[in-house]
Order: structure tokens, then sequence, then C-alpha cells
């Protein structure tokens, strides 16, 4: 997997577009005041940036390239740059105009335990920082150096570790390397009939690693759990050894160090391996769609389904914002498409009497036997028809499946236009969901007012579980000027994140905190959580060697994040 | 719920008896050579204990009698050897020959987190120790203070905190005290039609806050999950102020300070009050017998169980010796059991070529609609008989179901007749279940020989999980003499701890550390581990206030359990 473009995401030369989308121009128009066609902003070009020299002490440099050979040493320019910060939308405005951060003097690629154990111990020896790096995908600031680090910053890309070592089929459990990605990950367990089922929206760019590391958590987390629940061991190298977590089904020794992995974000060692828990590749699996008529119709159908007698994998509705800007997303229709799609509006607002305003897209997945499948289709359906849910069948599910990994490039795209658009996501409870859906919904919207800007706020409902459920939040917006665009982001942003805290959420169903969410962490978890997690890490490296600043920064707390 | 015995498990009047079991003596005899009817040995009177009179300096008390009210400050005799310590063995052999630990100065009985807050902040001013208190059942030593605690040990007994506060029914969330006994807790849901289904061999005697302080497990996890799968907010009480973890599904921020409250047996606060999801009580609820040719037979049916599309709420199979102590166990059967039973026996081994000396029973669980209870029930069937099961019907379940409170009660039995019998569980994966089992039960019958003693090891497996199960060894032996019991306990005991952390498994899954595990700590996580585990007590707790050298004790760990 090559490393994503040093200002956007994903692969050079991938990127979203919308031509072959030709309601999604107009749609765009209308809600945000973009004109697709116009002219965009590009990045600054490369040779433009202004990169510091590294700063990589002599004895440092003989000591890590005798750690993982010479190749494997990287102080190469454009290397530094991708590897200096992550994929926040904070992140590509800063990168699209030059802003560089405090980048990496170093960028070393293990081959092996042994090797990061090397770098680990030269590193401490050198006084350095070391900051793992998987897939680089971070869009919670997680991946940077702070800017006023003086000492050596070592970036450990671990993208060597890539290999599954061993499948114990009895106890349906692959020892897998950290490094891995997503889909060499699933290619490897596919091709002895096995599946992880860790879909996240950054799966063709993120590693296992990365996913415990931020306490990942994939579309199909309702079957198959949040990173969390996957991992049963780990091994990670720390500046006192490497950690060692035998493969167990659960254990009651202590508060669980596993647990404190998870999330670690770099800040306790560097994770090499994980043992995770697998499952045979379904015989079958499908994705229905539904229309509901309102958001709270599709939310009330989804906290039963979490409650009753039913296993779905996929659980997902979307408010009517979102729905429309699904609508407008369709890919070059069919003449034939939009007379079904005419006639469905037509049935679904005169027969049923939905608003076309109001209603909702949900969808819900289903695997495993084709016989469980069908039953499970069964006793949805019914479901779904007691709270005014209509089966649209499983073309949008398929649609939706196909371009998922795609969202995360109309960033990219509206920021061409001059146009922030970025993501919030927490959990709550399902009797707070409804409250806590409007309170977010008014502070995005008041942010746009005192911004005087036109902007679009939508959200839906993902990953269900028994007491509640993760709302993911999406908005853009016209910037007034580029020179404005960071101020401007971070007041909705901000705003979001802040009535998430308000109002009995958490700052991050599964993006992590990073430097983005670390200002609310307090709000979350109060003092003495914080208090915990800081006798954690400076206890266990008083020297903060280990990623230093993310989750709990004193700066982080008092200031929020740095605009 | 009255405190249990001082010298044994259980309330008052209340005990284990061959009588009403006429098969037990003989199997006991021939198993272990005691004679059941033989004259057994009392615990010393309580008259004749040498109690320390209660070292608590006048402001200290005058602070804890306005926290809470003079008649909560309890320095009574039999309150102080009651909250000395908990259940272990090793605590039943110590009380009953009169060898007391350092008792608690003071018993208080908080009547709400304001009086905790007060006892906490009154604690710190006076340099004194804080050992929570819920139902005094830990069989780990997490109750007893240092044998050399030189400051004031004040025990928090929270018994008072015993109330249901709130039931979320949209989200199926009970708020509720950390205090609240199991019966009382389900009585209380109950009322609403609600239950917690957590149900733990010491589910009469244990708390909320006990369970969440040392993950506990009940007999139905494989439905309703593990204490740490059950609770999603938290509230407790440290030194730095009230812990808030807000009621959320899931998140991600940061390594879970949840997760760190669970197992943390006191060492960072006292619990005060949690938010556990809660369950409708099902429509119907059985529990099902099944024989099984072998234990092999029985794990792997179990194994294929827990990786299919099935959902029973519980899963246990007991090895041979196992089931031939429940049969001994039989409580008066009329001559139609018994007729029964010599039927059963005659077509098992004649019929399906059983032999009877390597059968084993095994309960699986089954609740929901009657519908769903149903068709459990015929697919597990089929899945059952295709591992070689037959099944038994409901009746050996309903026996298990209403007797398995009693069980603790056959330690103090045995100790009244000379011989030390007690638990020690763990967990592991699939593949390694039947390595480990023989590894565990030659350790123990190895350390029998050793001994020269005539002893009985058995074993269950129980709450299975996707990648792996428990395993419960159950063992009891006739000590040589009454001074040498706790050496020849240590032995074999220890043995078989051993045995768990040197073949892939965990030093417990749901009886907690104290100080009866902590010598297996680092050999479970490992030294990096161990080192987490440190800078989060002694960061978070420098001056050692909160129930000092459980989990992590220096001592321990290089000495092992005080013999």
């Amino acid at each position: 997997m090559p490393a994503m473009k040093w200002w956007g995401w994903g692969a050079e030369g991938v990127g979203f577009s919308h031509e072959d989308k030709p309601a999604l121009g107009p749609f765009i128009k209308d809600k945000i005041g973009v004109d697709v066609r116009a002219k965009g902003a590009p990045p600054v070009a490369f040779n433009e940036l202004a990169i510091v020299e590294p700063m990589l002490p002599e004895e440092l440099r003989a000591d890590l390239e005798e750690a993982v050979g010479a190749r494997f040493v990287s102080t190469d320019a454009l290397d530094r740059v991708v590897h200096g910060r992550g994929k926040s939308l904070r992140d590509l405005i800063r990168q699209r105009s030059g802003d560089l951060p405090r980048l990496p003097d170093a960028i070393v690629r293990p081959g092996s335990e042994e090797d990061v154990t090397a770098i680990m111990q030269a590193a401490l020896r050198a006084d350095a920082v070391v900051i793992p790096f998987g897939g680089g995908s971070s869009i919670s600031g997680s991946l940077q150096a702070p800017d006023d680090e003086s000492r050596p910053v070592i970036s450990v890309d671990v993208e060597r570790l890539d290999r599954v070592l061993e499948v114990d089929e009895q106890s349906r459990l692959a020892r897998v390397q950290a490094g891995v990605f997503g889909p060499h990950l699933e290619e490897q367990l596919g091709a002895v009939d096995y599946t992880f089922g860790h879909f996240p929206d950054s799966f063709p760019h993120s590693t296992l690693g990365g996913w415990i590391a931020t306490r990942s958590s994939g579309m199909q987390s309702d079957r198959y759990g949040d990173i969390a629940d996957m991992v049963k061991g780990l091994r990670m190298v720390t500046p006192v050894g490497t950690l060692v977590i035998r493969p167990v089904p659960a254990a009651s020794n202590g508060p669980s160090v596993p647990q404190m992995v998870l999330g670690s974000e770099g800040r306790l060692g560097i994770i090499t391996e994980a043992t995770v828990q697998v499952r045979r590749v379904p015989e079958q699996r499908t994705i229905l769609g539904y229309l509901f008529p309102t958001f709270g119709d599709g939310v009330a159908a989804m906290r039963e389904l979490a409650a009753g007698e039913y296993s779905a994998s996929v659980t997902r509705v979307s408010d009517a914002h979102e729905t429309q800007f699904s609508f407008a997303m369709r890919v070059n229709p069919t003449p034939l498409d939009k007379l079904q799609s005419v006639a469905l509006k037509a049935y679904v607002s005169r027969r049923l009497g939905f608003d076309p305003e109001r209603m909702c897209l949900a969808f819900i997945g289903f695997e495993g036997s084709k016989r469980h499948v069908a039953a499970e289709r069964r006793a949805v359906g019914r479901l779904a028809k007691r709270h005014g849910g209509l089966c649209v069948g499983a073309g949008p599910g398929v649609l939706y499946d196909q371009k998922k990994f795609d969202i995360p490039y109309i960033r990219d795209f509206l920021l061409d236009r001059g146009a922030p658009g970025d993501v919030s996501e927490t959990a709550t409870t399902w009797s707070n969901l409804m409250p806590l859906y409007d309170a977010v919904m008014a502070a995005a919207n008041g942010a746009f007012d005192e911004l005087s800007v036109q902007g679009y706020a939508m959200c839906h409902l993902s990953h269900s579980y028994h007491s509640g459920a993760c709302l993911y939040f999406t908005f853009a917006f016209k910037g007034t000027s580029p020179g404005a665009m960071l101020g401007e982001y971070d007041l909705v942003k901000s705003a979001i994140q802040q009535a998430f805290v308000d109002n009995g959420a958490t700052l991050s169903h599964h993006h992590a905190v990073g430097t983005e969410h670390a200002q609310w962490l307090l709000e979350d978890i109060s003092a003495p959580g914080v208090a915990m997690l800081d006798a954690l890490f400076e206890g266990f490296d008083p020297g903060r060697h280990l990623n230093p600043g993310k989750i709990v920064s004193r700066e982080g707390l008092r200031a929020g994040p740095p605009v």
C-alpha cells in the first residue's frame, strides 16, 4: 500500500468527481452556494514547500541504520512531509497552504519486532521522540510532533509488518502483525476462508495497529464488534520491554491492560502484533435499503432491533438531510432508474403519505447461512413495517457498500472549491439520541449563522448497541476566504463537539482523541478520569518519549486545538 | 442482607449437609478418605479470639461521625472481625483457628455518595487507609489490610447504598447504587419486569460494586456478558474528586477509564454507582441437561455452539470427575428416581456405548420468547447429537439452578472434617482447552502425590466465548493435620495456578487478583503490563491510602502469598 498524498486523502491520481453524478452539482450549489464547475484552489506545489533539514544526530542515525538497515531509514523530504501529520481537515487545510508542522527527522521502517525494539532503544539512548505510523489516516491529530519539540523525532512506519502469522481455526483467532492494511489483511484471511470483518471508512488506508491505537469501529460492528471487542492478545514494544498479553477470551486480572493499549495512540509503545478474533466468510451477505417516514421512525426501529432476537450486521439510518444528499450522489442514472425513482417517490408520498422532505434512508445488513439470512430478513421486515418502513431492496445497499470508501475524498474536492467539509461523531444512549441530534444540529446551524455562511449539516445513526448507538454528523459550508477558513472550520467543529459533551455524549465513538479532541476529554471523563490517564502516561513514560502531547495534553486542555 | 459468618461462608445457621444426599458420604470416603459422619473440628469460639483494640484517633472518629452519623461508625468487635478479610480458603482456615488479620479500626457505613466523599476526605486528612467492603465474599484476599499497616484502617461498608435509582426503559439501562446485593437488585428490577442477568455463585452475598471491582462473571454470561460488558456508566469517589463516566454504549476517548475501574479492587477509589445494561425478563427460560460420551466431546460441542448461529444463555460441561460428584449430590432420590437413574445409565452404556466412568454431564441454557427457545432447543439438540450427546431434559438443570448458590458452603463442611477444598479458575482459547485441562489435572494430582494425601480434582467448562472459554477446577484432599493444612493447601493451589500461567492461560477468569493471585500477575501480563498497573496506582494514589498491596504488590511478586 503506497503512502497517501502529502496534501490530501488517498492515493495519488484518485479523487472524487461530480461529473458522473448529475444531481450533485445543483445540490451543492443549492445547499452551500458552491459552484462545483468553478475552478478550484489547488494545493501549493511540493517544490514550493519550505522543508527544514532533518535533525538527526550521527550516532542516532547509525543506531537506526544498524537496527533496520540503511535502506529502511529515510530522511527523504516527501517521506517526511507525508509522515508529519494525519488527515484531519485542519491537517488538509494547512498542508494545502504549505503550512507544514514540525516534521519527523527520520522515518524508520522495521521488518520485525526485534527491529522495533532496537529502534526504541536507540531512540531512548538519544533522548529522541518516537511516533508510530500505520496508514497515516488519523483525523484527530494523533501523528504530529509538538511544534516546539527540540529532540529528534522518529516516525516508526510499520508497513513492513504486514503478515498474518497464524490462523488458529479451532479458536477462530488470527495472529497478525500490526502494520497490515485492511485489504491485505482480508486478502490473507480470505485465502483460508476467514474474515476479520472490520471495515471502517478508512479501510484501504489504515492498519490493524492504527485501529487498535485509536479504538476504531467498522461498519459491521453490530456483528463483529468494535476493535476493542475483537482484540484478544497483544504485543507492544515499550521502553521497559515487550508487553505480551496472551490471547484469552476474558480475564479477571486487575484493571485491563489491553484496554489501556486500545486507544493509547502511541503513548505507551509501538504495537507490533495482535491476536484477533476472526470468523468464517459467511455463506451469504446482504444489505437492504429501507425508507422510513422520519428519522425518528428509523431510529425507533433500530432501537427495537437492538433489543430483540435479531442479529443484524449493519444498522444505519440517515436523517432527511443525508438522505437527500444520498439521492443527489446517484451515479449516471439510466432513464429506467429515473423512472423507478420517480415512481418510488410518488408511491411513498401518495400511497404511504411520506413527506419527501422528511423521509429517511436506512440500511440493515444480514449475514450468515442462507436460511439464517432469510429468516432475519423476514423478521426485520416485519419490524420495519411496524415503524412505517418500506424495504427498497438490495440496490441501494450494494451501492453504499461499493462507494463508502470513496467518501473521505469529498473533503479534498470541497477544499479545492474553498469549502471546508468534515465529520464529527459520538455515541449516546437510545433515550438521548433524538435530543442529542436536535442539540447538535442546532449547534451546527447556529455556528453557520454566527459566521454568516451558507452551511449544511447532516447525520446518520450507525453502530447499534443494546443501550445506544453512534451518531455521525457531516457538515460543510462555503468559507469566506482562504485565510479565514481554518478559524471558521474550528468554530463549527467546536460547536458540534461541545454539543456532544454538553448533552451527555462522548467526544468520539471511533475517531480517537489525539490533539483535535483533547480539549473535551475533561468534560467527557471528568477530572479524576483525566488524572488516571495522566498517572498512566507519566508514570510509564516519565521521559515523554512516546508520542507526547496526545490525548492528555495540558496545553490542549487549557487552550483547545491550535488554530 | 446481614453480614456473613465471621468464620465461614454465608448466613449464620445455614450450612451444607450430607444427610439428605445418601450417595455423598460414600463418595467422599472413597475419593478423599474423609468420613463425613466423624465429628468435625469446629472453629474456635468467638470469645476466645484475641481482638486488639481499634486504633482510631479521636479526630478521625469525630470526622467520620460527622460524615455519616455516629450510629454508622462501628468499632464493634464482631463487625471488625467480619470486615477483616474475605472468604478465601486461606481466610477460612485462619479465621477458624483464631488467627486474625490486621483488623480494620472502624467500619463506616455511608448513606450517600456525599457521605463517601466525606469519609474519603477525613481518611486522607488523618493519613488513614480506606478499604471498600461490599458483601465480603472475596476469595482472592482483596479485603485485608497489610499485616504491618501502622496507619488507621477504615473499612467502608456500602450496604446502605442499595437502591436502583432509575430505569431508562428506552435505553435498557439502570442506574444503581454500588452496595446493592444480588437478590435485592433483581427484586427491584423485577418489579418493573427487568433483570440484570448477573448470577455469580456468590450472588446472595455479593454486591454490584464488588462485581465491578473484581471483574465478576455470572452463569448466564453467554447471553448477558461479563460485568465488564454490562457496565456502561460509573461513579467512583477518589482522592481527587468523584469520577463520573457517563453512560455511553462505546467510546473512543483514549485508554478506557471504566476498564481501569473494573478490576481495581478499591485501589483507585470507592465505587458508588453504576449505570448497567438490563433486559426484559424473558418469556421463557430453561436449562437442559445433556450427557456426552467424554469431556472432549462436550467441549467440542460447546466450541461449535460458540461459533454458530445459536444464542445459548448458559454453557457448561463437567468433566467425568465432576459428573460423578454431581450424581453423588442427588438429594433423597425416590425409588422412581433411582429406577430412572439405573435405566438411564443402562441405556447410555449399553445402547449408546458410553463408558460410565468417562461420560460427562453438560448444561445448556436458553431464554427468550417461547418461539425462540423452541427453535434454539431444536438446533442445539441436533448439534449435541453430532457430538454424541443425549438430552436428559430439564430436571438436572432445574436442580443445578436451585442448588448452585449452596456450593460455597461445602468448603466449611469439609474444613469441619479436616479437609481443605477450594476452587481455581481460568480462561483460555478453544485450541488450548484440552491441553490446559490435562496439564492442570496432572499438576493437581502431582501435588496430591507430593503431599502423600488422598485428593480429588474435578473441572467444568463454563462461560463460552467466540474464541475460548473458562475452565473451573475444584479440588479437595484430606489434610494430614490441622497445623499442616495451610501449607498443604498452598502447595496444591499454587500448583494449579502455576499450571495456568505456564500453559498460556490467565491467572483468573472471574475471581480477581487480590493478594492470592498477585504472584502470578507478572507471568500473566508480562513486566510492562505490571509496570502500567503500577504507574496507574502509584501515580493516582501516591500516598497509598486506597486498599494498598492488592493486585500489584512488590511483596506478593517476590514471595507469593503469605503462608
